[in-house]
């Protein structure tokens, strides 16, 4: 019998998989769920209990919590990724971890098929059949959703009639919730010109006192949170506990999907908007012009590909070591205030501030060049333009 | 007597510029003022009277607020450009506006001289300095502050020795009021740690009530607020005298001057990041995957180059012949929540929008292409990294 | 019965769809052929008559020279677009003209389907495909060979069968002729490591004095050669017909196909690589430094784009507003010299040249500025260099 | 006595110089020449026979051959870098590491001044200026030729009158000789319309016999020369040797000076341009098209802001960690073909080339994807524009 491996979630869709994928096509199936930090214990021994009533030969836990940041937030920090100005990329950059984790799942188990719970309209299958075409070339791809075009009502009677219950309540709004951010769509996001009402967002607002946090980095990476050095992956956790139920970091963004259309998804991502913030102010501080202009230029398309699932190509790996290398002086202490709703960057300490010469006062380091030296270099800066004038002018 | 034109604001600066140029260096004075929107009807009076207390031989109004926002304000609207993530330029566009206003006014009346009151610390002076050489080449340029260096309280003394009087109390923050906002700088914004308290913001929060407007859109342009056509100039007005009593669009930019030093200004600019952001929203549902990411490339620079005072190099409208060609689609209506401190877009509608095509709705827009299409999709998508990752696969 | 256009070439593969359209899917073929600027009168009777022959309802012959200039080949030259830093875009300009022309042409004519013969392995099938889902969305697009996957003796086998002769050999290289340069695949190009013999290329080289032609430009666009004053489209026409004799403009180019692979293609193309060349150098001496610095990053893109067949995203037209906003000043001669195998730019003469200043010498030039102003320009040009190196020194 | 150290070259301004500074300024002279890879032995030996006849107190020589390439022309090589497509920047990079050089020396020896030789009107003058407040920022520099502003003669008769001989007559074209390339400037230079005649171009041409050689490349660098593993220097040597007889590689720039003037010089560097398309045609078979994108972006920044001086920026650092990222599959070798005045590069070969797939050929490669997978790629591919064509058709 042929192994598939089946990215299981424990909803409709990956239910129905799990029966048709054995009882249909005649495969052994093994369920794998990847957390990414998003999910508590707790959620995660309901759906292996789950899977296991839908009768899966094994199910497997994948704990990715510390290479999604390793392999990738760390990097959208660096760059201080958002999407259109808007988007922490929260699901993308997740779903490409989550299939960079199954195919290996698949390569390590000896897989002849990989199988993913994705329909024919959205940006996931593009990200899982690319990934597993690219990382487990030989392996077949089955996409029962995709493929069978199946109504809702339909997989629910599937279901039922092998002996498994669903119920057929539908929530009103999907929600996917992760370490770098919970998305929420439905209803109002399929509009143009309406917006999420205060009871579609996931964190109710209880907090309203004014708080300031302090976050410090160290060569571009969240390592303590109000002076307690608890690593990145914690700063993230801790700060979003505390920041999200003032209502901080929700929004819609409106994006090109892969597959050419345009669509809109909220969010509420408290944690990833302030640390970008945070972290965007000290580069203010601590990098050149140019360090700041080309960051932008390359961390947009690293987001953008990274969006598109292309997280395999090489250029990555050359866009990092850049990223990577514009970090060395990145490193102090940012000043947060946070109220309902919005938060504040206070502002910055830092050995490596360019602002605050720790040879001298600002008065001190003008000792250094003087108005007759800006004349030389008003003229010389504008000395192309001027010329340029003088040949071309009409008159 | 040779003529010598003086950009006056009516501050210590100038005041002391009107008396040194006519008295110690011989010079016939003619003081002239650009408004760009930023001064009241009142404001120039007083600063005329002012001016003629002064001596000087003639004095001027020039109002550029219509070439302003023709010029420069349109292409930061169509640019969406926030240096930083953060600045509308609000001081930098206007000064670019000021000085090659003045620069006509100068070969105008023919004047042998110009003068600016700019001290040899910031970027005002590289601005002043290189457009008076591109656009009036021949013209020598007076900066009796920047070449004398003198104190505070020593320009207070020449003036009181030459018969005028100056109240010797100063400002604690240095305010500069335009249309396209308005800058704070003192006191905090001199340190990297402290953020400006709310005395310090020019327009005290008044308004607390949650409020909606809409703002109308063509080509890229905003004509109308909530549904009445006052075109672009007084739907900037008109939003900011409505939105900054929230308190909205405030914050601190942290930035490199042209003289290659770090600064800190303060700003309340509720209208430009206003529109700004409302404006975006509709080109997300407007524009292409490509025109979005081209339009940040470019208005990046765009933003950094006006800043840095080169606004007359040809490539400049180069850029806004790119820009004003990606706005051809950019028309539809824009719903904004203002909060106290913050505002949300709410949506859009738009003829052009992408996300809604007028052709049926999206079940139907799916009939074009199917889940096996985005299974080829998929695979030539990834084709290249899949290649490469057979070729380069280490084991 | 159902109409299809049929983009007609009268080679195998095409006469093989006349037959099949009609015969076996019962279509009335009406063929089409587009001159851009590639093909002799003769040859366009020939294909003609070779049309009639295979049973086509109606054959014609759009002219689209001008077009394809106005619309492609100007840009190119704007652009100084050379893939990769050697190829002139010669095949992948013309068949985004071609399949928008035959698009427009079904339009006109009201056909239900629309045929062309492309193979499943390369760029033709998707700049025909994506073309004609975009410009004529419902018609339905056939394409037999890549359909039906036969070889060239089942094709040849099928014609013969229906009564059409055809001689079964094949010519050892694949050549494609157009006003852009001529394309030379097969063989050595099939390898990664071996070059085109001389006998594989359309032109011998039968010129070997040593001669100068001049060429001049008005907003960029070449309108005289040697003087004579003969339009952009006879200006390649007649350098073409002067330099390829001498072997100039031969190289083989490696590229990135769109669906992913790597090809390499031979080309000779003398008038496309002079006149890019003359033009940048006029470039070089007539615009700025950040006018030449865009312009390379926008047409490096351009040209791609336009390479993968997407002419139609509104993206291209706002590149092409920026490409001719900068030509303004890009006006006067180019003198180059011809010699066997290469060609030498050996100078230009503009009265927009800023290397040239109408108002004096670089001596008198040099009276605007001294070498105090370089000091100064000097100092605040590295100062935040200098800063920063004091701020992160080691020691 | 303050000591000075002089960037020294044995020319006449260097050797004023000497005198200038020690008998007019009176300082303890220290010479000290850069040795890039372009002096011999016996040439280094003069000139510092010639520093002591200046009298100089102390004459050194540094050899920055192994760092020059280390620092900048392997990234160079590995950026394609030639400015304006054209020039490989051949004096620009020397030039940074022999202020870079200097710089260190001075404070090697505890200098308390330094100074150089460069007039007011080039490139060099801020490159020496702007490296030295960077590296050296308490170091005054002094430049003497730039301040006195002498002639040829005034600075013949001074050398004369202290006793020092310098005979009268100069070279009709200024040269600078260097191991990534020689430049050549004068009489047509100034020009904008002439070229450089035979005699003045330091190699004669005297190869004339068709000759291939191969460069083996390991991770972007030149290692081998016809199979012989002598290292990156030597390789480019040794081609330089056997190429610049050809003529190869001569041509003339035309570029933004940092101080705004457009300048011309020619050069002849055949080792630079062969290694460059040798090495760039390598990487279009080995790079996926994204990095080959990139690479042309940051690169071409790269060797702008080298030619600029700001060598120093730590921009410079993080683009040669994307660079460096992007060489680890540039491996193999690449055959050309030279011939008097031209070359050719014949091809490839490489264990990580993406054309020759080692597990098959492309017919089975292309077993992996079929035209059902292309025509489903076309149409997601056209997507948006499909879309955009059909919300935004005028008819």
């Amino acid at each position: 019998m042929k192994k598939v491996v089946l990215a299981f979630s424990g909803g409709l869709d990956t239910s129905f998989c799990c029966i048709y994928l054995s009882r249909d096509l005649g495969l052994e199936v093994h369920s794998v769920i990847v957390n990414t930090g998003g999910f508590s214990e707790e959620e995660l021994v309901q759906i292996e209990k789950r899977a296991y009533e839908l009768g899966v030969t094994s199910h497997a836990v994948v704990d990715e919590t510390s290479d999604y940041y390793q392999d990738s937030i760390k990097y959208l920090i660096f760059g201080n990724v958002l999407k259109n100005a808007t988007y922490p990329l929260s699901v993308s950059a997740e779903r490409v971890c989550q299939a960079t984790a199954i195919a290996n799942y698949a390569k390590k188990i000896g897989a002849e098929c990989v199988a993913h719970g994705s329909t024919g309209a959205g940006n996931d299958q593009v990200r899982f059949d690319m990934i597993f075409n690219i990382l487990i070339p030989g392996v077949e791809i089955i996409t029962p959703i995709r493929d069978l075009k199946l109504s809702r009502e339909a997989e629910i009677e599937y279901l039922n009639n092998h002996g498994v219950e669903y119920s057929a309540e539908k929530a009103k709004y999907s929600i996917n919730k992760g370490i770098w951010g919970t998305s929420v769509g439905g209803v109002e996001t399929l509009t143009s010109n309406q917006y999420l009402p205060e009871s579609a967002w996931p964190t109710p607002v209880t907090s309203s006192e004014t708080r300031t946090v302090t976050i410090d980095f160290e060569k571009g990476q969240p390592v303590a949170l109000d002076g307690e050095k608890i690593g990145p992956i914690r700063v993230i956790q801790e700060l979003q506990a505390i920041a999200q139920p003032y209502g901080i970091g929700r929004d819609i963004h409106v994006g090109d999907t892969i597959i050419g259309i345009k669509g809109r998804v909220g969010f509420e991502a408290a944690a990833p908007v302030i640390l970008i913030k945070a972290h965007h102010t000290l580069e203010k501080h601590t990098l050149t012009k140019w360090q700041l202009s080309w960051k932008d230029q390359i961390a947009a398309f690293y987001g953008n590909y990274m969006h598109e699932g292309q997280m395999h190509d090489p250029v990555m790996r050359d866009i990092e070591a850049f990223l990577a290398s514009s970090q060395e002086t990145v490193n102090g202490r940012v000043y947060v205030e946070l109220n309902p709703y919005r938060f504040t960057v206070i502002g910055i300490d830092s050995d490596n501030d360019l602002m605050s010469n720790k040879f001298g006062t600002y008065g001190e380091e003008n000792k250094s060049w003087s108005g007759e030296d800006v004349k030389g270099f008003s003229k010389i800066f504008g000395n192309q333009t001027i010329i340029w004038h003088k040949v071309n002018q009409k008159d």
